[in-house]
Parts: C-alpha cells; structure tokens; sequence
C-alpha cells in the first residue's frame, strides 16, 4: 500500500476504532482485562511453532539484508523468549489494575465529597522498531491500564509481530472484549508514523516510542499529541569527597558494566579532587579488567596513563557500550554544573556520607531518578515495584520516570452533592 | 518594536532568564516566596494610585476605541478591586508549598528506598487578554509552585499589567528572589506570542492561555509545549427518571442562572421522558422568569409554548449567556450518547436518587469534573479547596479539572541505597 488517500482512510478508521474499543475498556471489569491477557499467554504458548515460523521469515530477510548479528539477536524468538513473553502477560495480569483506584477524597466545609478516581487515558499509540516482544509488552500494558492500543512496529519485524498480535487479538475476543483494543497498523508505509504522530483526528491520547535515538527525535519533533519518551540516557555518578570509596568503585562497576545497552547505564563519572588521587587508579585497574575503555580529563589522564584523553563531544554521548568518561572536578558545585550542562535528566547517582551534599543532590539535580549510593542501572520499572513498565519518560509532564500501569492513566473528580447549588 | 530578529532575541532573551530563575526558584524556602507575596501585596496597596493612572490611560484608549462596556468592566480597576488584586497575593501566601512534599514511599524487598517527590515544572508561559488582575493571580500561583513565569497580557491593559508587574518585581527583590522569577513581555507584537508557543528553545514547560475561545484555540493549535487549558464549558445536567425534581429544579436554575458567562455553567439539560411532562412546566416557569430564553426539541417545545425550538447548532454552542437548551430523552443511555456527542469534557451533572445511575455515570462520562446532585457551578479550584486556580484544563495529561499550584508541580524518584549493585 503505498496510495497516500489509501493510508489516510486507513490510519482514520484505525483511530476511530480505537476510540470506540477505548469507551469499552474504561468500564470493563478486572477480571475481564485479566482474562484476556491469559486467553492470550495461552494461546502464545499453543502457536509457538507458528510464532516461530513468521519470526523466520523475518529473521531470513534480515540475514539477505546483511544486518547485524546483534540487530538479529534482539529479533529472534525462541521456544524460550515466547515462553518469557507469554509468562510477561501473566504478570501483567496478575498487577493491580489502576482504573477505579481513589487518588484522593476532599471533604469541604459545605457537605461536598470530592474523589479524584483515576481513569484510563483514551488511546495510546506504541511505535516501535525490530523487538516483536514489544507488541506484547505494550499491548497488555495498555489493555490494563484500560487504554486501547495502536501498535506500529517496524518492518524487520513484521511477520512476528502479525503472530503475536493475533494472540492478543484471539485472546481479547475469547474474553469478550473488543479486538480493536490493541491494534496492529498492518502497514509499514512511513506515511502511517507521520499519521499517528499527527492525532488521527484526536484519537490518540498519547504517543510512545520505544526504539533509537533516530526514531524518538523523530517522534518528539514531529508529534502533535504527547510523548512519553526519553532521547537518551546520559547518567552520572558523582563520587563527593565525602564518599565510601570501596562503594564508589562497586557502584560504578554495576552501574557501567553490568549491562553497558541500557539507558540507566553510566556514562559520566564526576570524582572530587580530594578523592581522587585515591579512586582512579583503582577504579581504572577494575574497569580495564572487565574490559571497558576510560576516557578523562586531564586530571584523570595525568592519575593513570591508561586513561585516554576525552573529548568535548564525551560529556554529550551515552556511549551504549563499554566506554565511560571521567572528569575529577574541583568540588560538588562543579559536579551539580557539569550535570546540568550535560544531563539528559534520565537518572544520575551521588556517591556520598554528608548528609548535606546528599540533600543538595537531590533538591538541585533535575532529573527524573536520583540515587544515593545506589547504581544507576535501578532506573527501571520493575525494580521499583511497578511490575512492567512500557518505558522511561524524561518530560516533567504527566508521567516521569518509569511509565507503568499507574502513569498510563488520567484521572476525574466525582463530586458527591446532596442538591447543593453555589451561593 | 516590528523587526522580527529583535523580538526573536528578546524573547530567547526572556527565556534563558526564566530558565536561570527557575533554578533558583525551585530551591527556595516557602517563606522567602510568601514575603516576596506579601511584599507585591503591601506594594500595590501603596501604588494604589499610580496603578489606577495607569489603568486609566488603558480605559481612555478602549473607549476610544468604541470597546463594549463589558469590556470597558473587566479593565477597569479602582480601589476595591486592586485591593481584592492584592488580597489574592495574600491568599496564595498562605496556601501549602507543594514543592518537596512526599507523595509516595516505595520500600523494596532489597532494602532500597524510593520516595517520590513534588518538584516545580520550571518556566509556565501565561498568555492572557484584557483582565489586568490576571498578571498578579497567574504570577503568584507560578511563584508559590516555584515556577518561574513569563507572562503576556494583552495589548488593551498593557499600562495596567505593566504597573502591577512592577509590585511584583519589587516584591521579589525585596525578598532577595532574582525579578527574572516573573517577567511581563515588554511588546505587544504578535509574533511574541508565537516564541512562546514555540518554547524558547526548550525554556518554556507549558503554555497556559486564559482568555476567549479565539485565544485558547490559537495556542492549542500552534503550541510545541503542552498547554493548561480548556476551549469551551458545554456543560450537560441529566435529569435521571429517579431524580428529586424540585432539587433537579433548583440545581438547574443556579447551574444556569448564578452566574452565565462562567466556563462551569449549564448549557443543555437533558431530561428523561418519564419526567418531562412533570419537570418541563414548571422548569420553564422558573428560568423564563429569571429572564433566561429556553430552546429544545421538540418533545420540550411541544411541552411548553415558550420553548423556541433548538437548532443542531444549539446542542454545540456555549451560550456564555441567559438561554439553556432542553432536550426530552428516552432514557438515560441517550443522556449519555448526547453527552458523548457534545461534550466539551469540562462539567456534567446527573440529579438521580438511583445508586445505580449514579454509579454510571461516574465510570462512563469522560469529562474532568462529574457532579451528582450539584451545581456545574461548583467547577472551581476554590470550590474544590486548592485555593486559588490558574485555569480548568480538559485534557487528560497531567493537570485535569481546576489547576491550582499543586497541578503546576512535577515530581521526581529519590532513591536512597547503602551502596546497592543491581543484581
């Protein structure tokens, strides 16, 4: 399909019917939006065999095209990642269910009682690239969070995702619920991104993207609704003069090396000048070993000569690799500047025993996760206690942080009268 | 000023300002922010004379200018109403400081601690019409949020904006805050307002616009940053076959008639058939003779010969005015089909004895505020006891209902570990 007027018709009807399975999902039961997230994991389990079959011709196309080894690794399925996608479904299933939950009860002076109650947000658009596990992941999130959702995934990945949709679509309708609540665009024509992008006409509430750097600038610029997203994630760690400095090097190993792809990884690391001449050698004995590569200042390159001089443009870049920068700074206010010259304000860590520097770093830092003697790879949903999260936002609005259940939801005031009128 | 290129760097001027105030803004104790309140408050009671000078020339050009009176009403200020002007700075004085109060404490099985906590949003850009009083109102709730604000008024109370701006810069010296906290755009170009919808490079958070339909439509439409707003109140009472009529009788004269050029008032009643013969007489009776003009279809004009039959364009407009349109409906899912239909998601009302309908209600109207038993008039941040509000937004993200200075905050996680590594 490639007729604009085609893609347009198209795209418009999608949206349309979302808006119509979302007014269905907002008063469906729990029980119901649980079921179908098990009628689907079910399902998943019984068509593996199918599932894998399509995930082949994509993986085949993907080979004749020369991508890369670990560009396919993220887009192979195996009887064990469809288990792992399917056991993903029942957890979701098994988290609360946001809708209905009371935020709060104003009870005012003239007998009103007003409850702010939380709503689902309408339609929630998910563009994503090559991980077919994300038609599942986002799909049953927005189920639960009672949003209908429309799913774009990217054309490596087509023949997977068509597999995995029909699960949740199978599973929507042996619940009794719509199966327009989570679509899957069956277009990978661009033209259908730049529609969702643009609203559908208002019916998409709220856009996450959730793939690359090229992908989510692309979204946050061209967007008319809005994003739940983050561009990248350069994270420090700031290690105070006051700091532990056996924990300072633990904290830092985990926070680079554990997983160096994830956007909660460190990038920066901040050291006092009074510390130093003490942490850098060892540190830099460490992480050499586990194979990572140091570039410093020339305070850290003059400490350990296995140091490699680091450029302006390393304080701007998240390395997604075993790569980390250090920079020795005179005292804590230079570490607070550099952060807030260089931060993408995803998640940054202090290393410190003043309980003042402590405070400092969480009241001036402005950024969505702040840790204190903790690594930087927490920055997830799962570890602070949400179950599944769809991704991290950056934007102060709305949601922040990790983006679960809870942040995929709106919320109303019901107003509880007895026939007052306002004087 | 008209050169393009001066009020492109007057404007990124203004913003890099805001964004270096708000920094200061956001680490400031709540009593330095209310003695700058105070402090803008004792100051235009003391320049009570120049600010009605200044009004004065702003008068004298609208009435050259063949304003209407009620215009010439809304700029006008003289003692009373500059001292109602600086009492509201007083009031928001007094209100709670959202900035760093705990809203949730996560404790993980691992030991981790996650508090989130409220933050200011950073720079909110105010664009507003002819009420001059709107410069303090929006200015203070910005302030006492933490949020530094860039403020445009419009170009008929350009004297009088600027004279109360200037109580609150001296405010805000005398309190030791940097005037940058609250900047008045010094032109009243056009193009001004375009900058500001367009973020100043990044330095503008939200857009809140308070004025007409024809300002708020604008900034919606041509916004990059999110906007605080709402485009209209077509504000809906359903008349349940259960309701007690003479409360439903009485709640629709004051919804109606208490005030009718504010957002929260009724605009369409729609009565179930099984009362209608019973409610419609007497309704009309009343409203009629309050000086209130009935429009409806024709199971209500048929009822009643002083009913002017309703147009399709009725059940779309905001009167903003003495005419309410009625419509007969067979049931209560008609109600809420109607609804649906016309709502612009602001207010909605049900007068109904039955749990049942109630219960309905709540959970299927997607609208910000739902009353049952109650004025639409009660649709205030006052009302609802947050003090003052800077506006009732209708979208879903982030702030919904009244936005009073807690809906002007963000939050972010403080985690606190004893050295964790992620697993």
């Amino acid at each position: 399909m490639t007729n604009q007027a085609d893609i347009h018709t198209l795209m418009m009807g999608l949206g349309e019917r979302a808006r119509l399975a979302a007014r269905g999902l907002a008063i469906a039961p729990t029980d119901q939006k649980d079921q179908a997230l098990r009628e689907s994991a079910a399902l998943m389990r019984v068509r593996k065999q199918d599932i894998m079959a399509a995930n082949q011709k994509d993986v085949a196309t993907a080979k004749e095209n020369n991508i890369s080894a670990a560009f396919i690794d993220r887009l192979t399925l195996d009887e064990g990642r469809i288990d792992a996608i399917a056991d993903g479904l029942e957890q979701i299933a098994l988290l609360d269910d946001p809708v209905g939950t009371k935020l709060a009860e104003i009870r005012r002076p003239n007998g009103l009682v007003i409850d702010r109650v939380r709503t689902p947000l309408g339609v929630i658009g998910v563009i994503f690239e090559s991980r077919p596990n994300v038609t599942a992941d986002a799909g049953a999130l927005c189920l639960k969070s009672g949003n209908a959702a429309i799913l774009r995934g990217g054309s490596d990945s087509v023949h997977s995702s068509r597999a995995i949709h029909q699960c949740l679509a199978d599973g929507l309708e042996a619940a009794g619920l719509s199966k327009d609540a989570i679509q899957l665009v069956p277009t990978t024509d661009r033209e259908a991104v730049g529609k969702m992008l643009q609203g559908l006409h208002g019916n998409v509430d709220v856009i996450v993207p959730r793939g690359g750097k090229g992908l989510v600038g692309r979204v946050q610029q061209e967007a008319r609704v809005p994003v739940f997203a983050h561009l990248e994630g350069i994270c420090h760690i700031v290690v105070d003069k006051s700091a532990d400095l056996t924990m300072a090097k633990d904290v830092i190993l985990n926070a680079k090396m554990r997983r160096t792809g994830i956007c909660g990884a460190v990038e920066t690391v901040l050291i006092d000048q009074h510390v130093s001449s003490l942490l850098v050698p060892e540190l830099v004995d460490a992480l050499v070993e586990m194979g990572c590569e140091v570039r410093g200042c020339d305070r850290t390159t003059s400490l350990d000569d296995r140091v490699k001089p680091a450029t302006e443009d390393d304080w701007s870049t998240e390395y997604l690799d075993a790569i980390v920068s250090v920079r020795v700074v005179d005292d804590f206010d230079q570490a607070l500047d550099h952060i807030g010259q260089y931060s993408s304000h995803h998640t940054e860590a202090v290393i410190a025993e003043d309980d003042a520097v402590v405070q400092r770093f969480f009241t001036e830092v402005d950024s969505a996760i702040l840790m204190h003697n903790a690594s930087t790879q927490f920055a997830d949903g799962g570890e602070f206690g949400m179950g599944a999260e769809i991704g991290i936002a950056t934007g102060k609005m709305h949601a922040r942080g990790p983006v679960g259940v809870e942040q995929l939801t709106s919320f109303n005031y019901r107003v509880h009268g007895k026939g007052h009128t306002r004087p």
